[in-house]
C-alpha cells in the first residue's frame, strides 16, 4: 500500500528543472518576514516590506485609469445602463463604451465563454489600435487573447518544441518566463548575450555566432525571443537595430517571438517604441517573408492592471494548417477572461482627443508615465553612486539591472552560507531593510557578473526613503566584507 | 532561406494528437452558418444557431446572479462604494460584501498580481465554505484558485506525466479536455468504461480490469479522474460507489483527480452530491492515507459565468516538497484573475438565510435549478422517444449523452463522405435545424455505440421548438437510410 503516491522523485523532471526567480526564495522570504511583522510590529529592523522584485505597480500603489474601471464595472453589471443614477456615478463615455461593447458581445453576455481567440468585436478594435500604433493593417483573425501575455508565450512554445534538440534563442538576461517555460516544455534555451558595456546592447554578431554553436551541438533553432523594452534590463532597441534582427530571422526561417509588453513604457526623448510587425512591414517584407508573433499585455504600460490577466499575441506568417492547431491549442481552455478582454481592448483605444474624458483621462495616465520616468532616474542616480555598483540607463520597461562588484570575503561568506553571492547580497538586503529584489542569477548573467533586478515602482514620494536605507545597507555590507 | 520556419510536419507532434471535440469541426461548421445566416437570414432552413454543444449557460440567455455581479462591479470600481448615490444602485449586501472582500485584499489593490494561489482572504473564505459543505475542515493552504478548472487539470497532468509510460486512468465517455491535456503532456490515457446499462456505472470491476491492462503493457498508472456529476453522462454517483473508489485509491497509490464543477447541478430527489473529500474523511482517511485533488469551477453550477474563468482546486495529501513544486508551476503564471477570484469565493459563500438578499438571491438560484430540472427530463423524454435513441437520466451536469442506432445505410453513406457515423449525423442535424451537438466520438464511446451530447441550457420556452426541430429531423432522416 503506497501512502504517498507522488513525491520529489517520482514527478515530471522538467518540473523541478523549472525555475522562476521572480517568485522564487527571496520572495518566499520576504512573506516571512511580513507574517512576523504582522505578529509583532517591531520584529525587524523596518515596519514594511517593499515588493520591488516583480512588475505589480498597483501592490504598490499606483491607482488604475479611471476610464477603464468604471467600463469594466459597468459591462460586469451592465443593469447599470438602464438607471438614471448611473449618469451621475460614471462619466458619458465610460457609459458609451461600456454600450458599445456589450453590443459586440453576443447577447451581451460578459458571463458566456466568447470564441476561443476572444470576442471578435474586441478583436476588430484591438486590430484597429493596432493599425493606428503601426500604420499597417492588422487582422482580427490573427489575435488570440489569452490570460495576460504568459499563456500566449506557452502556447508558442509548445507549439515549436518537439525535443531538447529543439532551441529558442533568449537575451541574457531574460525574464525567466522564457527559461521556465523552455523547461517545462522540454526544449532546450540558445542564450544570447546583451552587452551591457553599449546599454544592454543586441549585436547580430552574437546571434550568428550561439546560432552556429547551437546547430554545431545538433539543436535545431526554432525562435528568437526579444523583449522590447528589455526586461531586466530596460533598454528600447533603436530601429535600425530592430531591422538587422528581422533580416536576421528571414534569413535563418526563424519565427520572432516579439515580447513588446513594455510598448507604453518608454521614458528617455531619444528613444521610440516601433513594434517587429512595424518594423519589418515597412521593410517590405509581408506574411510570406517573416513569422512573427507579438505579445502585449494590459498588466504593464500605464495602465499596470496585473490582477486582469488581460493580453494578447497577434501572429503573423503562419500557414492556415499551422493557424488551425493554435486556434485548437486556444480552444482547449476555452477562452480568456473576459474582463481581461475587454481591457486588452481598451488600452489599445482608449479615449481620444475630442471626447469628453479624454483630459482626465490623459492627466492620469500622464502623471503616471511622468513619475516612472522620474523614479526611474532617481533610482539609477543613487544605484550608481554606490561603491562597486554601475547600472544602465532604465529607458522603458519597469526594472533596473545594476551590476555589482562585490568584495572577495563576501562571495566567500555567500560560499559558506551555500548560496549564489547575488542571492547572498538580496537576502541580507531584505533582512536589513525590507526591499525585495530578485539576484540577477534568476535571470541569467555573464560570466563573473553580478547583479540585481529593481523595480522602479515604489510611489514617488517613497524614493528618497528607499534610497536612504539602500545606500545606508549597502555602505554596512561593503565595510563589513571590505577585503 | 525558409520562407515558412514552421510547417504542420515540423511542429510539436502532441499538439497534432491533441483533440478537443467540444470546439471541434462542427463548432467550425455552426460558425461558418451563422456567418451565412447574418448575410442573408433565408440562405438555410433555419433562423439562428442553437449552441447546445458547450455547456455555456449565459450564451443561451440564462441571465447571471444579480448579487455575484454586483460584488464583481463594486470591486471593479471600488471608488463607487464612497458615492451616496450607490446605495440606490447596489444592494447593501453587495455593498458590504464588496467593502469586505476590499479589507482581504493587500491595498484594496484588485489590479494587483495576487499571492500565485489566489488572495489569502479568498481562500480563507473558500476553505469555510468547503467546510461547511463536507462537515471537515479545509485549509486555505491547499487551496489554488485558477482561470477556470481547464489550468487545474493541466498543472496536474504537467506534474504527474513524466513520459508515455505514465498513465491515468481516465472514463469513457470523458470530458475531452483529459485526453487532450494527457496528450499535450504526452501521457497515456487508460480508459475505463463507464456502463450505460446500469446508468453510466462506475464499476470497480472495471477499474481493477484496466490497470491490471495498463501494467502489463508496462504503463505506471498515477492517477484516477473522477468526473461527478458525470460530463457527458449526467451521472452522480452513489456515496458507497465513492467508498469502493476512495479504497481502490488509496489501495493502489494512485491520486485521484476528482472533476466536481457540477456540484451545484443534481436534479434528482434521489440523489445528492458529496465531494470525494467529505467521503474519504467520512471513511477516516486523512492527509496521509488519500492523495486528493478536487476541481471547482465559476462556470457550472447555477451561476454558469464561463466568462469570468474562476475556479480552483483544493489538494490534500501532498507531500510538502511536491505542494512547492505545484506552486511553483502556479508562480510562473503568477496568478488567476482577480474578479474570477472574487467570483470562486462568492460561490462558496453566497448569502445566507437572515440576509436582506437573500430571499431575492434564493429566488435567482432556484428559478435557474429547477429550470435546469424540467429541461433535463422534456428533453430525456423527447430524446427516448426518437426510434433508435435510448438516453439515460440527466441526474446532474448540463448534459444528455443519448445513444443512437443508426441504420446501415447511414453508416454507408458517412463512410462514403469519409467521416464517422455521429458526426455525420450530428453535421446532417445541424445542417437542417441550426442545432449543434457533439458527436459522441469526442468524448470516447464503447466499440460499436454511437452517442451524442447535447447540452440541456436553451432557455425553457424555446425547449419545445427545439424538442420538434429535432423530432422532424431524426424522423427524417430515418426515413432517408432505413435499411
Amino acid at each position: 500500500m503506497a501512502s504517498t503516491p507522488v513525491t520529489r522523485d517520482t514527478i515530471n523532471p522538467k518540473v523541478l528543472e523549472c525555475e522562476y526567480a521572480v517568485r522564487g526564495e527571496i520572495v518566499i522570504l520576504a512573506q516571512k518576514l511580513q507574517e512576523d511583522l504582522k505578529n509583532n510590529p517591531k520584529s525587524h529592523p523596518f515596519d514594511e516590506i517593499l515588493y520591488c522584485n516583480i512588475g505589480n505597480p498597483q501592490s504598490l500603489g499606483q491607482k488604475p485609469i479611471t476610464f477603464f474601471r468604471e467600463v469594466l464595472a459597468l459591462c460586469d453589471h451592465p443593469a447599470l445602463l438602464d438607471k438614471s443614477e448611473t449618469h451621475s456615478l460614471f462619466s458619458a463615455d465610460s457609459i458609451k463604451r461600456a454600450s458599445q461593447i456589450l453590443s459586440q458581445i453576443p447577447g451581451q453576455a460578459t458571463g458566456a465563454y466568447s470564441h476561443s481567440q476572444g470576442v471578435k468585436g474586441l478583436r476588430d478594435t484591438i486590430a484597429a489600435g493596432i493599425e493606428a500604433r503601426d500604420g499597417f493593417p492588422a487582422d482580427p483573425n490573427d489575435i488570440f487573447l489569452t490570460d495576460g501575455a504568459s499563456p500566449a508565450v506557452h502556447m508558442m512554445m509548445q507549439l515549436l518544441i518537439r525535443s531538447e534538440k529543439d532551441g529558442i534563442l533568449c537575451p541574457i538576461p531574460q525574464y525567466p518566463l522564457y527559461s521556465a517555460s523552455i523547461a517545462l516544455h522540454g526544449g532546450t534555451l540558445v542564450p544570447y548575450y546583451l552587452d551591457e558595456a553599449t546599454g544592454w546592447g543586441l549585436e547580430i554578431s552574437e546571434l550568428k555566432k550561439q546560432l552556429e554553436t547551437a546547430k554545431s551541438k545538433g539543436v535545431c533553432v526554432r525562435a528568437l525571443v526579444v523583449i522590447n523594452p528589455g526586461n531586466p534590463t530596460g533598454q528600447v532597441l533603436a530601429e535600425n537595430n530592430q531591422k538587422q534582427i528581422v533580416d536576421f530571422c528571414k534569413k535563418e526561417g526563424l519565427v520572432l517571438l516579439a515580447d513588446e509588453v513594455y510598448q507604453e513604457n518608454v521614458y528617455v526623448p531619444d528613444k521610440k517604441f516601433y513594434s517587429f510587425k512595424k518594423v519589418a512591414r515597412s521593410m517590405g517584407y509581408g506574411e510570406k517573408d517573416i513569422t512573427l508573433v507579438s505579445f502585449q499585455s494590459v498588466s504593464k504600460g500605464y495602465y499596470g492592471e496585473c490582477g486582469k490577466r488581460g493580453g494578447y499575441m497577434e501572429i503573423t506568417g503562419f500557414s492556415p494548417e499551422v493557424r488551425e492547431q493554435i486556434y485548437k491549442l486556444a480552444s482547449v481552455n476555452l477562452c480568456s477572461n473576459i474582463s481581461g478582454q475587454i481591457l486588452a481592448s481598451l488600452v489599445m483605444s482608449p479615449p481620444e482627443a475630442g471626447d469628453q474624458c479624454y483630459e482626465s483621462y490623459s492627466a492620469e495616465k500622464n502623471a503616471i508615465l511622468s513619475s516612472l520616468a522620474k523614479r526611474a532616474q532617481q533610482l539609477e542616480h543613487a544605484l550608481n553612486s554606490l561603491e562597486g555598483v554601475s547600472c544602465n540607463r532604465a529607458e522603458g520597461a519597469m526594472y533596473l539591472f545594476p551590476r555589482i562588484e562585490l568584495p572577495k570575503k563576501a562571495v566567500e561568506a555567500a560560499k559558506a552560507a551555500k548560496t549564489a553571492p547575488d542571492t547572498f547580497y538580496a537576502r541580507r538586503l531584505l533582512n536589513a531593510t525590507g526591499i525585495v529584489v530578485v539576484p540577477g542569477s534568476g535571470f541569467g548573467q555573464a560570466a563573473g557578473t553580478l547583479h540585481f533586478r529593481c523595480t522602479i515602482l515604489p510611489q514617488e514620494d517613497r524614493i528618497p526613503a528607499i534610497i536612504s536605507r539602500l545606500t545606508k545597507f549597502h555602505e554596512a555590507f561593503m565595510k563589513e566584507f571590505r577585503d
